[in-house]
């Protein structure tokens, strides 16, 4: 596959690019590979990356008041992770961002990204509906942490996320869901009985 | 003040636009007066609007699961608000929206929106830098309820929202800050003999 397939293919879903815009897009990306275990951002850094993942999968997590991990997002093929704020307003992450796989990415910094932008204004949409995703999930989130079930939680996980399970160990499942992984490992026990 | 003084201000902060688009833009928005208490949105329902605060204000909340009121935003002039998840995606929100003094409010529904931004591509900008201010604002929130005092919180609070607290009943302030009323009127308390 072509380094730049994925990505005009997603951009191409919210806005039509000609060759030429296309050029400019595959011009300011930087191809980034990573190795597994990799911490691309750790808390107190300033995030200078918006990086679409080409392939391989990375989580997002900060600490809450008690020094546990709580994972935030993973990032999976065709997704992006960055701290947006943090990028935006070039001020301190309070996020880690890991990979969890090998990884090939395709990396923005605000100078490319703002130049990007300034070349084809069309691409303001896409990054808008980006933006909106990122909020829609993060208050999603917030509310689910409310008043559902442990069991809904994890089978509104795998609606958002099919393939996460085979790819990341439980625990960062757990931690996700907010819930202990003893007590995931019982919900999926229980889930898989009932789907005999 | 003209009706859509502000506005073009406040969008002109990020996009120039031409007299013709502004008149675009004056001829898509909707006028929109509430009165003190009206609720705009109730949990379960889908939000139809994003509305720009030209005089008001508005707070928007959620129930936790042991059914107390969590304050997420408080919009006053210059503000917009909105449930972007529930809105874009047309389906039922988790947030209350009710308006805390009488309000003039300029109002987009999915279909003015949208033809806003086929007829002005450009204001993409200006929804994308409100959209990330807004996820910005709520990852921020999420943060701070972690390893912040109640101090500090609040100090951040005054910052952000400087007139609210001569505008709005301590404990709505209260529960933005995820703190007892209580416990708001000591930090007040203490601050206040600090400052003498």
């Amino acid at each position: 596959m072509d380094l730049f397939e994925r990505i005009h293919a997603h951009v191409n879903r919210s806005c039509r690019l000609s060759d030429a815009d296309l050029d400019i897009v595959d011009g300011l990306l930087e191809k980034r590979i990573v190795k597994r275990k990799t911490m691309l951002l750790q808390e107190g850094e300033v995030c200078h990356f918006e990086a679409f993942v080409n392939q391989g999968c990375i989580r997002s997590y900060y600490l809450d008041e008690n020094g546990f991990e709580v994972t935030l997002q993973f990032a999976i093929e065709d997704w992006w992770v960055s701290d947006i704020a943090s990028f935006h307003e070039q001020k301190p992450s309070h996020l880690f961002i890991e990979a969890l796989e090998d990884c090939e990415l395709l990396v923005l910094n605000p100078a490319t990204k703002e130049s990007l932008l300034q070349q084809i204004p069309s691409l303001e949409r896409y990054f808008r509906l980006m933006v909106q995703r990122n909020l829609s999930s993060l208050q999603s989130r917030l509310f689910k942490t409310i008043a559902t079930s442990a069991q809904d939680k994890y089978l509104d996980f795998l609606e958002k996320y099919p393939t996460i399970p085979q790819r990341v160990p439980q625990h960062y499942i757990a931690s996700y869901l907010g819930i202990s992984p003893e007590f995931l490992s019982k919900v999926r026990t229980r889930m898989a009985r009932k789907s005999i």
